[in-house]
């Protein structure tokens, strides 16, 4: 026996095995992942598996290592988040997501650490030797909500977009402002005395971090794109690059101390419209689908790594610091957020309401990036206790608002994310409000989001698309597009109602029928447009399109001088389609 | 700038990006890669980039480590190779390639190992301090013929499929006996003295190591297909078990010193039938995608890696020690070819003829697999004599007949592999065989391969498929499915056919319906006859199926004692199909 050869593959391939089975294990029982979300279960599995290692050794177990969280483990989920990212929505609210990501972290930071100062101050507590600068750097880690855990509640309570991305949104950039004050509270704790010129290189640092990570990110997202431009004649390799790329982006951004979150974000978000283009359709279902594994896997390895790590003697109780500071988190973030809002609502017409309100400041959950940092800080008597703090906020966060928030939700009939999709009508409407908003805020001379957005539209399809796209035709109408989907769909269907008739084997032919058919839509069209019609919608649309598009192309290409457009009935259309595709039997 | 920080994984990620562009970089010029096998180019990518590293850094370059080539570069390869392995040729040729691997093996280490003994015995060459304990080392090392290498140089020239599994099985069954000579061999070099005892152990490894290879890799196997059954409500993370389950089979087979590569074909081949069934479509598609991507992204690795640790230091040059080797390589390969085919050839019908062997003998290429075992070599003085002969004759293998391969089989004009795919009725005329020859050795008494894989199919269908199968229904007939496949096929062109009349963008109309034929057919039939039938043969099984399956289904449950089965003539039934089709409009 040679384990000794093996051992780090082997224990990594077999944890990442306990973590699937697990996953599959809570799924076997539906019922289940309805109440507790998944995270919870995960977390309270690590903790049995921490409870045994520690009874067998008699010692603590590992402490999930930094390193492997930052750079193995929290890029997929970012990652993942990038690439899936609404964009619409995201860009709408950019303001206040920035507002909340920047201030409210700043707020949160200050307060969360000024007031523990003030804890401390009192005698009974015997904290007195825990400084101003340890508990603003204590707040600097503690304040910050952390995406993976916002994910992994949010994406089961289903919420509507705009409170979705506000609190997500928030949770992916508020990681530029922590990086920076908990590098820079850091950095004090070290220094002997602190002058005015550091507090404000500490401001200054806020945008090159900020804006250097969207830097990076952009550059290797559009060098990403640019590589699958030549990749026609090696499909099988096409997918690397994106993995690749991104995390290339992630590891400049972490070299240059620039946040890596934000970077990879941004290649992310930069990259899915032109390798989109460029991919085959089989890469990209294998992007997606392999994105979507890793981030799963990397999340329930987090969440097992967290519970296993919070078992062991590396905590320091104190009831009044650890207490007060889970009061400081909940208070600050929800005075922040009713700040926030306030000056937010005065600029907008869209306002966030009340309930709104209520479930951003209930949903700032903390989790391991928090737990990673703590970890990082550098040995000083009290890290013990900012520990045991820490995995509190992290348990209470997680287990009591993670479990609640769902009940909640329900109990104050928060607005949902809308179960049918917009008609094409709807999208048609939007489209053309955009355009005609472009126009006026042009004319006005207002440069708004729909200026730019307009703005950046023309130089991507005068510039960008001719250097990053293989192949840069003209984009066909989303309408003509649907209206081939929709005719393929139903010639599908024909061909199956040929065979339902006197089949043998039904229900199998069905099924396989509806496969098909589901390959067929995402062949055609991967676009918004594609997973948001229902049924009953379809059909009419259908004959509406096969009435109109057929009128088209009569009037279209096949105009005679001898002939009026339009003096065909309709009935006589049918059947002059119908005839058309007799002829090619 | 924080390098030390990300080191290791940007370091992996640009290695990778540096093969996988190389890669793009070929095949941008066309011709380079249809005359010069992608191996070759890449190992001199490799030899340009060590001379660039030896240049600045005036040291050798660094080796490829031996851990990470058996640990992480090597296990994708094979996989992909057990995986794809075209099963029903290689079983029907089990016992050849067997013959082959192990008495080819043994026969070529001996030979080898002796002559080169004979060699050190001449005064002149300054040769006679290398025993022949080390001759046989080296012999072990350099005899087994190399599965990347083949690979990279077979998918290339597309011999015809039998000659394919024989040179191809070899080179992943040898393993086994590489494994248990080499590790003989050294284990004899440290001993005092040798002992009759320890031969005959060394003998019964071959079986322990081989068949337990098997073993664990089947266990493996059956564990994954097992586990996919319960994958179903979290579709995204199956790809990910057939990923963990071969690897867990490979290093468990290597913490007990068995082999690896045995263990994890046998896995891969073991569990595809049912993973297949029970994991999605896309799933599917995920899985052999990535699979392809690993192990073409480790090939590229290991082909650059290979030509890195060519350049520098490590070599002691002995002209006729290594011309030497270069030729007993070729000739007793040669020879041991001719022998073992002339017993071949007398117990079977099917015989390989003198092209054949002549092609099996040239292409027994060497790889990375001897240049990783002969750096594991322990330290002696001429151990850097053993590393420059390995490398020429991993480079001569390569080099020159990985380049002169093609040519040969073009001038031999060696049965290549047929173009179109067996038709309908070969397919039906194979499988009719199959089940009488089966019969006939059953009532003969003769157990040939036909009883037994006639019985490991019951034992399947009636135990294995209930346990290991989610949904454990009849299998449809292949022929029924290939009738549901044309018929969605043609329903699609008739539906693109009414539109490309007059539709305005007939080329990018054309595209997609490519696209979503494909998918269809994708979609409905994952087997064997999908990707092999060209579109002539295809509608004239259409025609017939059309006519002959819609009879079956008249004759079948809409059966009628007042009408005789037939009755209606063949352009009746063609013309109730259009009407039942119109029906439905």
């Amino acid at each position: 026996l040679d384990y000794q050869h093996v051992q780090v593959p082997f224990e990594i391939t077999l944890w990442i095995m306990l973590a699937s089975l697990a996953k599959i294990g809570f799924h076997l029982y539906n019922k289940l992942p309805s109440v507790v979300p998944e995270s919870c279960l995960l977390i309270f599995v690590g903790l049995i598996m921490g409870g045994i290692i520690y009874g067998l050794n008699d010692r603590s177990p590992p402490v999930m290592d930094t390193d492997i969280f930052f750079l193995y483990l929290l890029p997929p989920i970012v990652l993942d988040a990038g690439y899936f990212m609404p964009s619409r929505p995201f860009f709408e609210n950019i303001g206040t997501i920035l507002l909340y990501a920047v201030v409210g972290t700043i707020w949160n930071v200050f307060g969360i650490g000024f007031s523990l100062y003030g804890i401390c101050q009192v005698k009974a507590f015997r904290l007195q030797d825990v400084s101003l600068l340890h508990n603003l750097l204590f707040g600097s880690l503690i304040a910050a909500v952390d995406p993976v855990a916002v994910l992994a509640v949010f994406e089961e309570i289903h919420v509507n977009e705009k409170l979705h991305i506000l609190v997500f949104g928030e949770s992916l950039l508020n990681d530029a402002v922590t990086v920076v004050l908990y590098k820079l509270f850091r950095s004090f704790c070290e220094m002997p005395t602190i002058k005015s010129v550091d507090i404000f290189a500490g401001v200054g640092k806020f945008f090159v971090v900020g804006l250097g990570g969207v830097l990076v990110g952009l550059t290797f997202g559009l060098t990403a794109a640019f590589t699958t431009r030549f990749t026609k004649d090696i499909r099988v390799i096409e997918p690397l690059f994106v993995f690749l790329y991104s995390y290339l982006s992630y590891l400049t951004a972490e070299m240059f101390h620039l946040s890596g979150i934000v970077a990879i974000i941004a290649c992310a978000m930069g990259m899915k419209r032109y390798v989109e283009a460029n991919i085959s359709l089989k890469s990209h279902t294998t992007v997606k689908y392999f994105m979507k594994m890793w981030s799963s896997v990397s999340d329930t390895l987090i969440f097992i790594f967290l519970g296993v790590s919070t078992i062991g003697e590396n905590h320091e109780w104190n009831w009044p610091y650890i207490c007060f500071t889970v009061i400081f988190c909940l208070v600050w973030r929800a005075l922040g957020v009713l700040v926030l809002t306030f000056f937010v609502n005065r600029f907008h017409v869209n306002t966030i309401t009340g309930k709104d309100q209520f479930i951003i400041a209930y949903g700032g959950l903390r989790g391991a990036i928090c737990f990673s940092l703590v970890f990082l800080l550098p040995d000083f008597h009290r890290k013990k206790l900012f520990i045991a703090a820490t995995t509190v906020v992290i348990l209470f966060t997680v287990f009591i608002q993670g479990m609640t928030i769902r009940p909640l939700v329900d109990l104050l009939a928060v607005k949902r994310k809308r179960e049918s999709a917009p008609t094409v009508g709807e999208q048609i409407h939007i489209r053309f409000l955009d355009h005609l908003l472009a126009g006026i805020e042009d004319i006005s001379g207002h440069w708004g989001q729909y200026y730019w957005k307009d703005k950046l539209e023309y130089f991507n399809s005068k510039y960008l698309q001719k250097i990053l796209l293989r192949e840069h035709d003209q984009p066909k109408s989303s309408i003509v597009l649907l209206y081939e989907k929709l005719e393929r769909k139903h010639a599908i269907e024909l061909a199956e109602a040929g065979q339902l008739g006197h089949a043998p084997s039904h229900p199998s032919l069905l099924r396989s029928g509806r496969l098909c058919s589901n390959n067929a839509r995402t062949a055609i069209m991967d676009q918004k447009l594609e997973d948001t019609l229902n049924p009953d919608v379809l059909e009419n649309i259908q004959e509406i399109l096969a009435r109109n598009l057929y009128r088209i192309r009569r009037t279209g290409p096949a105009y005679n001088r001898h002939t009026l457009p339009g003096e065909t009935e309709p009935v006589e259309h049918a059947k002059e389609i119908l005839m058309l595709r007799h002829r090619s039997l």
